[in-house]
């Protein structure tokens, strides 16, 4: 059991700030394991929004170190017989509800999943991947409410694994992991292109699913339209573009901004909303 | 003196998060004792509301490690002679004003204090807790403000007792310390039994004051009335309920629930709101 | 090179945590230095608002240890050519962008510089300052953004400061340095004091850049009006005024505050909102 001597710990839920419970998740990890240097990477998530909590996490995993323990909570299921996972990757180990929350990370860590989403097997994953399902109580707090599974299962695993406990102590190989499906623009019947908007950011900047690698590779100059306006791209940064830009954002990918103000609000634009990409000479 | 190797001050305050108060509070405490791990307990305790601080921190501070000082400001007297305590109990110490802040997590840790609030006689506390006023000006900042004691006072004093400063350093046992009243049900002279709202949380789940201990020993099943909808409970966990729901919350309470909604939102309902426990035939 | 064994690295940033971001830049520092306690100093000042970002940081970094360093983001220039400084005092290190943004820090390290904004000749910061423009690649993540200094650049590099790299290691000491203009009250023609709010907090009380040195030099008692309002003041603390006050805040500057309630309602005041200081005797 090698561990190192300041574990990190960090944190994705949809609790928000206006609680406790962030506090006790905190104070939970410390209770167990002392050592741990336990990171709030976003608490922000919308209630109940899986697919927000996947993009977030999977966009900022990568940044952390690779023994990260990356305990995250959005889980509309809790209480239900939803199964709980630990997951552990080359670039971190997930702790959390199967609920397709770790989608985004595990498809960038086990490239050549199906797109499609739901219930894949286990054994897709590849030998880099481990995961079993937390079935052992002896890893859980002493009485495990139906409604607070993040204080009474995940942080407790989550300062246990830290504490260098092995992952396979924690409960069985499932046969499936849930996953959601890819994230990708998609093609109509009539050959346009047409991306999504999977984020909004604090201000109002909206990140696509069309990323940096598929978008060089469409013919240039690049032309978007979306509720209606056209944006011509792709600018290098903020200060340099039109009112209305669209540019390479911090997470490699197409991104729509407006210019000191925000693009959500300048154009109504929500998570979900289509973005065609119209042929270049137009 | 025998403290940990990493002390862990936990913070809860009205303070939010639009300012730097919370960020001066770390500085001040990392400036006095590097070694200590500051967490955010919670910061949106709603401004000067003592009684809502009280249930934040009571509800939490059993989940972290036992030897955690607890900073807590929640203070519309700051700068006048409310005093300041610092309060040793076997689940954790506290330091702030003495307000009443303390009092849900005081009555847990000292069973059998009067139900009624107000300054009450410090012997009464018993054996286990010791108690003093902060008047030792040697621990607090050099300049003491009128108006920022988390920063002058508190947060300093916490620091210097995660140094293995001893408390009855810090100032002079006090004569009484002051308590809210404790929270609970009261029996209309009909014999109906009134519980109260204490807490609506960022989800909109509504706490009450009526514990599941005290909720197993009513007549079953237990039938609800809250601006003027019936509730029939009590449910095991959200996702199994009907729309509106009781169940045991995860304080340990009977809590009112709308299953992937908010009740707060769809009852108009606020802290401090009566929930009437029905006859069970009803 | 000696760094203290647990470095403090505190951030202050208009990211807010509605994303990732600020979650990111804790994981970039704990994958470069393990060691450091990264403490959150604001992630609220409103976006793209320098001025504000200053008067935070300003009025904050000085109760942290004087060793911290100060990672600070508020920077609308992303990406085009206004540089990136870091810039050691005996009060603290800055890094972050050169567009103003550590000028009351500055200012305060360094006593005697000019009041107007600008770029100020380097030489004027005095033999205590020490200042490089970031221009080594080599304490930059591997793939730099045009949109995320903060990650790809801040965090980094002082990430590896806090390991002990020399200052100097990191660019060229820079020409200038640019500084925002000096807040303070302003004379009119017909002599009256002129001071501005220059902080709006959670609370709704609102900072002045009146300072408690100069309003203790002014004519007692000291009379202000704002927004068609009169305030007779100084009192001292919150509990003890009129509905209505003034008092000296906890940055030494006088504040304007409602008891129990938020003069930026009351008012309808705003930053930049300009108080005039009438003659005593009215």
């Amino acid at each position: 059991v090698s561990r190192p001597r300041r574990p990190v710990i960090a944190l994705t839920t949809d609790f928000g700030l206006h609680d406790n419970y962030v506090g006790v998740l905190h104070g939970v990890i410390l209770a167990i394991n002392r050592a741990a240097v336990v990171v709030d990477l976003c608490h922000a998530v919308p209630p109940q929004d899986v697919d927000a909590g996947a993009f977030l996490l999977g966009a900022a995993y990568r940044y952390f170190p690779s023994d990260t323990i990356h305990l995250a909570v959005v889980d509309p299921g809790v209480g239900s017989h939803r199964p709980a996972i630990a997951l552990a990757t080359p670039g971190g180990t997930f702790v959390g509800p199967d609920n397709g929350l770790f989608s985004v990370a595990i498809r960038e860590q086990s490239p050549g999943l199906p797109a499609q989403g739901g219930a894949v097997s286990a054994a897709l994953l590849g030998p880099r991947l481990s995961v079993v399902r937390l079935t052992n109580p002896a890893y859980f707090l002493p009485r495990v409410s139906a409604t607070f599974h993040g204080r009474d299962v995940f942080a407790p695993v989550a300062a246990h694994l830290a504490s260098g406990v092995p992952i396979d102590r924690l409960g069985e190989p499932p046969e499936t992991v849930y996953l959601l499906p890819a994230a990708r623009p998609v093609r109509r019947p009539d050959g346009t292109l047409v991306a999504h908007i999977v984020h909004s950011d604090q201000f109002g900047n909206l990140t696509t699913d069309l990323s940096a690698a598929q978008a060089e590779q469409l013919p240039q100059p690049l032309v978007f339209r979306l509720h209606g306006r056209i944006v011509r791209g792709l600018n290098r940064y903020y200060a340099e573009g039109p009112e209305l830009m669209a540019l390479i954002g911090s997470s490699d990918r197409v991104e729509i901004a407006v210019r000191n103000g925000s693009a959500a609000l300048t154009l109504g634009a929500r998570v979900g909303d289509e973005i065609e990409v119209l042929p270049a000479q137009q």
